[in-house]
């Protein structure tokens, strides 16, 4: 399973050279010249690139995406619900393998380093948990070389599609971890119908919760604010997300502070794909109140969108460039989105680079983080728990 | 000087698989399955790569990058004048060469498709004409690779720096094929001194005229009206641009139209970033309306911004995501920005895939222009005038 390995000649993230033990999956040593204790682990010579921490993709879509097919052209109108009537359409019109496309997707995110996923697999009563099933069978063959954490994904809604509650449930016996929420205003008409319901789920499974909310303005800062109101009452402080929170990004500067201290409090994290065509969240003001914001690819190459790479490097500076961010305090804040940020909001224990961590790595030319968010390197390495899984941009497993 | 080249088995602009005959520096025949008649002509297999014609990166600034040195942090302040300041400090601190470093970025934007660029050099009274002579002086050596414009930009502004616009005038005598301006008011602060200057200056050489207009909302709206009535009265319609312009982003959409009528009457191009954190011009609408609209690059790796890799194909991307353009429509318009539009600026003839057209191409892996610009893959040959410049992302010259 997990592997020992000895990385030296690498800059270290203090700007040192020097190494990085990985013992039995965990790192173990850390520093400028360290001496390797056993003569037959696996050694690699870093040549002075970079040293990383294992990138975070906490919202991806890995069971509908059309990457590495025939190009298909978008087709779909700007509205959620156009968006969510195109894809059933398309799905059915390319009639796609579930396992085989999620198995691309999650071998490209390796290729550039990233080493954990939260995705979201939709559920509804025409898909069942059919979705799930591809999506778990890819993992399968592929869960050595990343982690990844399952959201039952209500993408149809839960109140208009009756008898989702109950597959949403049936899924999280099946092996999803979360429990997920879409626009419960704008999708399901019915705010309280849809909190209620999976909040429910969420406590009586002991799990945590993740919600699309795409809902603008007042209509989805209402919902946030319900969210957290839901999120305290059933003690599910910091094991809840609100993806895209677009309507964030409408706030005023003086409600800034406000909305970050009551998502701070509440223990809501905020997943932002820094989209360069409408407002998001103000990603510095929730940080500076505290909140856990992270960013991550979405859709990739499917009926939702037509762009993506799952390449969290360009994910970070796509949100620096969104936020004039051009200075290194800017740059790292942005890596800081793809890596700490999101372990903190999937709740990963011994994320980093520091002893006692998982042994998670990606090498890259360059040697500071602002220079390899601008250049977006080729991947030299990546390292899951002491096993390298991808060099020089190729997937190995 | 030019070359003769057959490509064959190439995916032509109308989706065949066919042939591109290139006669001493021009395309001579483009179609399917050609017969080759001269025999001794250097043949490439493109593989069923995707044919598309050179990209036009029609504002750049070769005279200050700091591309392949060690990293620089970011230091300027937000402000246009902070950033003229910050760039002088960086510029004497780090005392580049300028020849070296402009030969580097027009390396990578060969390597990256770019057949054909517009640089912007700064003349100021401290500078003299010392940037334009490293310029010259690095394109001299790739001139067969790549076509250049210079533009005899003052970037310190004109009114108030005297002495500049004679300098402008003398770099007009030395090289550069066009007069440049930078925000009449909010530089100079005097916007009728600058416009004077410069459109006096153009009219009196016989040049074209690139202003580039930061100012914002209603002040840079002025000062777009200005420049329209001074191209007219200067009979330069079809040889202005205007770069940058955020101040059309401000538009409400009733007045979108008419200004683009305005633009388009008067032939004055718009040239845009596609930036993602500040309002940009409408591109489709002033599209709809008849303006000549590109994208470009502006700032690679300097003290103004830090981002920037010279890829044409990742603007075109950079301006789709802006407009959230995710049609093959839209993406294929994003793409017209980086080619055609350009092309039609900076007042290229002969730009092309027609019989009769330079001979410059790109190949990539891919099928269409829609996938080519969300992929953005690697340049497998990139062609200026029938040789080979480029080949698999690597510049030959």
């Amino acid at each position: 399973m997990s592997g020992d390995l000895f990385i030296h000649n690498a800059r270290l993230p203090d700007g040192r050279i020097g190494d990085v033990e990985i013992s039995a999956g965990l790192i173990s040593r850390i520093g400028p010249r360290l001496d390797p204790v056993q003569a037959n682990v696996e050694r690699v010579d870093a040549e002075q690139a970079l040293l990383l921490p294992g990138f975070v993709d906490g919202h991806m879509h890995l069971d509908k995406s059309l990457y590495g097919l025939p190009w298909v052209p978008h087709r779909a109108g700007p509205a959620v619900s156009e968006k969510i009537e195109a894809e059933k359409e398309i799905l059915k019109e390319f009639n796609i393998s579930v396992e085989d496309q999620a198995a691309r997707l999650i071998r490209l995110a390796i290729s550039k380093g990233t080493t954990h996923i939260r995705t979201h697999v939709d559920i509804d009563t025409e898909k069942g948990l059919r979705h799930l099933e591809g999506v778990l069978a890819a993992c399968e063959t592929l869960k050595e070389a990343v982690s990844i954490q399952f959201v039952a994904f209500p993408q149809s809604g839960v109140m208009r599609d009756p008898g989702t509650a109950e597959l949403l449930e049936e899924a999280l016996r099946s092996g999803a971890d979360l429990v997920g929420g879409v626009d419960p205003a704008g999708i399901d008409s019915d705010p309280k119908g849809q909190l209620d319901a999976i909040f429910g789920i969420a406590q009586r499974h002991g799990v945590g919760v993740d919600i699309h909310l795409h809902d603008p303005g007042e209509l989805g800062l209402h919902q946030i604010g319900l969210i957290a109101r839901y999120t305290q009452e059933h003690g599910l402080g910091g094991r809840v997300v609100v993806s895209h929170a677009f309507s964030l990004g409408t706030l005023e500067a003086p409600r800034i502070a406000p909305m970050g201290e009551m998502l701070a409090e509440n223990g809501i994290a905020i997943m932002t794909t820094g989209f360069a065509h409408t407002p998001v969240p103000p990603v510095h003001g929730l940080l500076e109140a505290g909140v856990t914001v992270f960013a991550a690819s979405d859709n990739i190459r499917d009926s939702w969108s037509p762009f993506g790479n799952a390449d969290q490097l360009e994910r970070a500076m796509m949100v620096a460039q969104r936020f004039n961010s051009r200075t290194d305090q800017g740059l790292e804040e942005a890596f800081s989105l793809v890596t700490h940020g999101g372990a903190r909001a999937l709740g990963l224990e011994h994320y980093g680079l520091n002893p006692g961590c998982g042994g998670d790595a990606v090498l890259v030319e360059g040697t500071c983080i602002p220079e390899a968010v601008v250049t977006r390197p080729p991947r030299k390495l990546v390292v899951k728990a002491g096993k390298v899984v991808a060099r020089d941009g190729v997937c190995l497993v």
